[in-house]
């Protein structure tokens, strides 16, 4: 069994209970969180699990801050579940220093920096960090490395959606005069269809995606002027053709409390005398952090096994043996797999 | 710059020799086969190419009979081109105690017994041998362990074509009355459908799949006869539906002497409390033995490579980190395809 602990108890880190509570060679030792008063509420609130009663809620949930009390939980694997922006650039080295460690580390930008302080950190203790492990950065990563690895000369291409991007709701949410947004990435149908037949255009960010925003305003708000500060605002929004509909809370409620997502990425190539080779991944989410959140616990298994052999240091998906990630054994993967 | 060796000069050779002259860090050092007088021929009545003009021809066309020769070549990597049924399980050993090799053996129940071999012998000679490397088995194994391992519970579907199958068209050129086969499988669309959207059916092989098969007869051949051995055929064809269509000889040339092929890789699970989570890799291609080639050349880069850190023994796609595969370093795929 292979002993994990969760930091930071959001969306990513309730679905990681989720996943590792039907994960048989996994067991779940606790949760690091900046509110461990509040999480204990909720798992008592929640759903009775058999091996939560076994477990002091005390022992099982740990403050953040309470760095002494970490090692009581025996954890081989933490799974870091805390935001890209301020919570995983800091908790990683920190934990990274203390056990093996798994994270969607998700700003493209600054992986290269992030992979290098991890690396250092983790060789240092003898651990094993898996960086900006998820469907993008993660699978997505894999597959556009595998097209252009296949096909020399290639292009891939990658679309999201249609989805929910929890950066985009949250930039319209600061707007004034706004109480909710959830904004939908919509990939152009025209421009995945001229990919998938083999053309290998240059796309403007405005040709391959939409955006429509979902806005609930405060009352007596400007709505002419909340709308052009969201289609106008610089990064997230004046580079793409942006819709804004206003609905009311209950709307909101109701209706957009999924967070549906997926993606394809598309590699388009000729070979020989201009064969056309086209691959394509797609993936079709009714629950992108629970998707995420299964990556990270596979992932787990991996930084697991690998330690166990004695490596040490950073790895992406890209850094280390894909069979790691399988609950099965070598032999039964080239016997019922390959 | 890795020094290439091609095995075998059918299909995969010569589309092989094609995708080495297109990757900037190879050279192809020469070509080992049981015809070099015939292979010679071929390479001189062919398209001119820089690189040939350089080259004794000699020196660079082997005969495969003629051991004592090989080491000529100075070979980093021998790409194993053969057949899968008598080239590589006899040719695979043999090389491996030679060269690092590369090759796409695919008789999926002789996997296991085979990679045991190709550990062994490249072990013992201390080189790289990377086995059952093409898109099936190869990368279509490869999605489906990460389906596996990423949704638990989930199930993974393999469908392929619409497209040529060798071995398939083999088997029914060899029914009496028979001068030219060329079978198409095809994948039936309602299964297709099901799975995309979420289902988790348990099909018969009838049920995924169709055969056509297009024949040129000999003159006077009793047709009916033919139509019902190939139709009743054991292992190939009596679990399928499968339609038969007599042609000419001209018309079997004019519309049939590609070889398209194509598929797809779908998993399908839950997670958490019934979100559905569906992941698909499809890949369609214009020329099978020029996509199969390609994955094999990027595979002898990871051989080369790995070799080069001192590994040795059998590797298939799951064993080795995938980032060896493309020309980039690990900085590079960090900055740019994460």
């Amino acid at each position: 069994m292979i002993n994990i602990g969760i930091v930071g108890y959001g969306n990513i880190g309730k679905a990681a209970r989720k996943v590792i509570g039907k994960t048989p060679d996994m067991i779940l030792r606790g949760i690091i969180t900046r509110r461990p008063e509040q999480v204990k509420e909720e798992i008592l609130g929640g759903p009775s699990e058999e091996k939560m009663a076994l477990i002091n809620l005390d022992r099982y949930v740990l403050d953040l801050n309470q760095k002494r009390k970490w090692n009581r939980l025996g954890v081989d694997v933490a799974i870091l579940c805390g935001g890209s922006k301020e919570d995983t650039p800091v908790q990683g080295p920190e934990l990274a220093a203390r056990f093996n460690t798994v994270d969607s580390f998700d700003t493209h930008a600054d992986i290269p920096g992030y992979f290098q302080r991890m690396d250092s950190v983790a060789k240092e203790a003898g651990n094993v960090s898996i960086v900006s492990a998820g469907w993008d950065p993660g699978i997505f990563s894999l597959e556009r490395i595998l097209g252009n690895a296949f096909l020399t000369g290639g292009e891939s291409y990658t679309f999201w959606g249609e989805g929910v991007s929890q950066g985009h709701s949250d930039a319209a949410r600061k707007v004034k005069g706004v109480v909710d947004a959830r904004q939908y990435t919509i990939p152009i149908e025209e421009a995945i269809q001229r990919v998938r037949a083999g053309e290998t255009p240059e796309f403007s960010k405005r040709q391959m995606h939409k955006r429509l925003v979902f806005i609930v305003a405060e009352e007596g708000a400007d709505l002419e002027r909340v709308k052009k500060e969201i289609v106008e605002m610089p990064k997230y929004y004046d580079e793409y053709d942006t819709e804004v509909i206003f609905i009311s809370e209950e709307e909101m409620k109701r209706k957009h409390s999924a967070f549906p997502h997926g993606g394809f990425v598309l590699t388009s190539g000729l070979t020989g005398d201009g064969n056309k080779q086209i691959l394509e991944y797609k993936c079709q989410l009714e629950s992108n952090p629970e998707f995420t959140a299964s990556v990270l616990v596979a992932c787990a298994r991996a930084a697991y096994r690998m330690n166990k052999e004695g490596q040490s240091g950073a790895f992406t998906i890209l850094d280390f043996p894909l069979g790691y990630l399988s609950p099965h054994s070598g032999e039964i993967l080239r016997s019922r797999f390959m």
